[in-house]
């Protein structure tokens, strides 16, 4: 089963629900908004595509601006257009593959040979128990990802559970770093990681709205399936308002459905994939941040 | 084993064949012809896409005329490309879905209990023993599935198959009726049903040609994997003239191949899917309707 | 597994390495620029597309110049584009099916009936133990394939394996010949047949460099599953840069990985495919050609 979120347009387009969810705190506020630095340009572009994580959940948007490869002033009219469009994916990848990053559950063999730090090296003493993806929520290193991806680390009760989180620097290099649970809501297979980075290293992914998605545009996911890490499958919105269940066995409504491959561990592609609405991920997780669980379990 | 048809322009441009298949009564014709108050300028645009359906049947057209989205206007050319082509395949789902129907095969547990119309409503006394795809034919309510997704009621000697098909109104609300077998061909693996129902509330698909398909063109199947209605899947045409296992263990030739995935119940797509041409479904289904059974079996 | 390689532009941009693998010999290079009467305007377009070959190899390059399609001439701007899209891959289907050849790997059940040609004709004495796909890499019918497709015929000790190849000629009829074995190298999974054709009959691929993908650009695969001949599927360079398995236990470093549906033997594609970028092949397949191996292994 799949999970995920995805989302294509400028976080200042979030409007906040007019509900009870809606959110209060402006420390919550400033969270959600904090890559409102991103260009805003990229509004008007939100329907064009949205991106699917894969069994991770995701995120990115076409950047604006023409193509810097100087054959496409020469070619003729025609040839430009598979060009462009061929361009724009590729640039679809490259704008965002830095927001998406790749998690390792690690467990570790014996606790009492544990000393700080080192838990998240992989070593004798540690075990990779699973792997799977998440996105850059914002620039003081909150992560999404799926609740399934972190459930061991979840429900640690002999603190032997730790989340080696990969991600990319500026110049495109891969560093990592122990990933600390904030808040997960198994309700909707979602939980919020932070890693202890700085800011400026930080690009966290572009969100946008699923209100306005329609069955046939097109969907982009990154993930690492295998371990391939940031590997870019292609597809389209194959149905909206699905309903798929969650890990703790209720229903999640609204998931998009899509024919991007995406592989759920069984080492075939049904075609047939889900993802949790980005609307749903935004609701979601102010609260995991600040509470540590959603809207419905906070009281 | 994948199985069907699709479409891609307008049924006047339906040539009979001249052979002794060809239909001969008015009766025929005007069956045929139920939906020529479909526009005429489809047919120039025959050769854009084709519509491959999932495990079932189905069709579709590319709608034409300008888009409703006002962005579109105001967006750079460029970017306008990409746009167009993500519209074009939303509008080819939005108008052809509305001809894809759903069907589920229904045994009744016990018949001595069964009264009337009750016999297609899912209770204790029904078992649902399969579900698959088809496509409305015309105004009168006739229904064009694979043989396979109805061999149950057409092999039925105990009177306890049911046929309960999902249709979507004018007002895109789902509604269902017992699909009655008219007629059938193994040899095909085609078969027609029909409902009882008010011709205004029907959308039969724009069925086009498959004489002039070509490998690489675009291909869109609408299907219900797993329940999950009117799911689109894209791809193209894999190949032309294939040979497939027709369900009396004969061969279909001129099968068309698609990539696009379509789950043939084992949860896997293989990315190696068949389509019966939409030709031998127009040549067969009149014969299906008045005779019940294809020409070469008519004697 | 998957495997190999592909190609987009013209072989006059093949630039050969500057290191001690370098091609020296006159013969060779002969060889390698066999093909070189190719048009040279498909050099501009190398970024356009690329071929990724299915469980194979592959091919391939856009054709230029107008469609032949008159209905394009008269459809509206906004429709253009997409037709033009669709009539681009379609194209690239046509003008690179040619070169991809089809395999059987066929054993002597009783090695004592053999008598010459008869070998490789499929009769009673005759097992076909496995198909592949394979490239003419030029016009004196070197034909290159992966090992892992002839590693029977490269590792038989008792000379029962034969293999034969189906080609296709000027007028699109396909024929076969016996391809004996010129040299293998299971570190790349590469091998180059060769088969007795007069050059005008063949058309050998028009090859490309690998330097220049990036994750993002258009994927065509044409390869042979189950045996149904010159199958396209499509998809996106998924990743570059990737590490997998050789046949002979090592590491292929720098494959391409797709999510083409590509079909490894297990009836289910997995939406994670690997092809040797051309670049790997371009280096190797002179050295196979003159020596019979690679060029590690020539000394």
């Amino acid at each position: 089963m799949v999970v995920l979120g995805f989302l294509p347009c400028h976080l200042s387009s979030f409007h906040p629900p007019t509900t009870a969810e809606s959110p209060k705190s402006n420390g919550l506020r400033s969270t959600v908004y904090a890559s409102s630095d991103l260009p805003k340009r990229v509004l008007i572009r939100r329907r064009e595509s949205i991106v699917v994580a894969s069994s991770s959940i995701l995120a990115a948007l076409l950047p604006v601006g023409p193509t810097s490869n100087p054959s496409f002033q020469n070619a003729k009219a025609e040839e430009d257009e598979f060009q462009r469009d061929e361009e724009r994916v590729v640039q679809i990848f490259q704008g965002t593959s830095p927001s998406v990053v790749f998690i390792k559950d690690i467990q570790i063999v014996d606790p009492r040979k544990r000393t700080g730090q080192i838990d998240v090296d992989e070593d004798e003493n540690t075990r990779v128990e699973g792997t799977g993806s998440g996105f850059l929520w914002d620039k003081t290193g909150h992560i999404v990802t799926n609740y399934h991806v972190v459930d061991k680390l979840a429900t640690d009760t002999r603190g032997v559970q730790r989340c080696k989180v990969f991600l990319i620097d500026a110049n495109g290099n891969t560093f990592s770093k122990e990933g600390k649970l904030v808040g997960s809501d198994p309700a909707y297979d979602l939980a919020v990681l932070k890693v202890d980075v700085e800011g400026n290293k930080l690009k966290p992914a572009v969100i946008g709205t699923s209100r306005d998605l329609r069955v046939g545009q097109s969907c982009f996911a990154i993930g690492n399936p295998y371990g391939y890490e940031h590997t870019l499958t292609t597809g389209v919105v194959s149905g909206l308002g699905r309903e798929i269940p969650s890990p703790n066995g209720r229903a999640i409504r609204g998931a998009i459905q899509t024919d991007a491959a995406i592989n759920a561990g069984t080492g075939a592609s049904s075609g047939v994939n889900f993802a949790i609405p980005i609307d749903t991920v935004v609701r979601t997780v102010p609260y995991l941040i600040v509470y540590g669980t959603s809207v419905s379990n906070r009281f």
